[in-house]
């Protein structure tokens, strides 16, 4: 198969749910995601998005098969940074480049942006995601702990 | 000693590179700060600000001896989410609840914002910070790695 990468719109809605939902699978944490499909629309696709995202398409099925979510961060010893939130691929299409494709993609557009820096995580046992990283140049940092506090109210 | 938390102001900005520096020193990369004084006021006191800031201020000589360093991140499971970039109390101040003072108005500020999670990171031998923010409720995260792609051109 084909495919290409391109910026998301707001018709690629329910395929970046979607595929959001696949990851919390992956990631044994279904019942994490609280994110609804009108939420994933207004918070991308509104008058101030709060993020950014790229699909991978097939260039044959013209289906979404990957997507790369990135927003702005703010590093204060490097300025502007880029995060990059989610890359996945369909389950079925692995191992086709297109992980790898996304994240080029990701990383040209944090050097179009003139971001100092682009940041992400990953799981301590997901060891084919940390290949691809460390292939790219990235630097996979293990002295520090993710904090979070939630709010339930 | 007694203090007050309030919004940063654009003459805040020299204290606010001075104390990310104290940090950068603490976490024994000084080098890795490459972020200027013009940078860090642009970047927060202009017409999109990049990051919010809180600063703790000494009621008697009004300096500012801490501060906690905020911008909005997004997270595919939970929405609008807060990040807590720094937190950062000089070190002859320490000891006298400033810097838990700083992360309740940082926590106050997320409620007020409607976000569903505060983050941050923390280095894992800041045994100090650890037991701090579990005070607070958080939960650290071990099996996550911080990844990160420098752009150096």
């Amino acid at each position: 198969m084909g495919f290409i990468i391109r910026d998301a719109v707001r018709s690629d809605v329910s395929d970046i749910h979607r595929l959001i939902k696949e990851l919390a699978v992956f990631e044994e944490a279904e019942n994490e995601m609280v994110l609804s499909l009108e939420e994933v629309a207004n918070d991308g696709f509104g008058d101030q998005p709060l993020y950014h995202c790229f699909v991978a398409e097939d260039s044959e099925t013209h289906k979404v098969v990957g997507i790369a979510l990135t927003y702005l961060r703010y590093s204060t010893w490097k300025g502007k940074a880029l995060h990059l939130e989610d890359l996945i691929v369909e389950v079925e299409h692995r191992g086709k480049g297109i992980g790898s494709a996304l994240l080029d993609h990701v990383i040209s557009y944090g050097k179009s942006i003139k971001v100092r820096r682009i940041g992400w995580e990953v799981l301590d046992w997901n060891t084919n995601a940390i290949a691809l990283y460390e292939s790219k140049g990235a630097k996979v940092l293990k002295n520090w702990y993710v904090v979070q506090l939630e709010n339930n109210e």
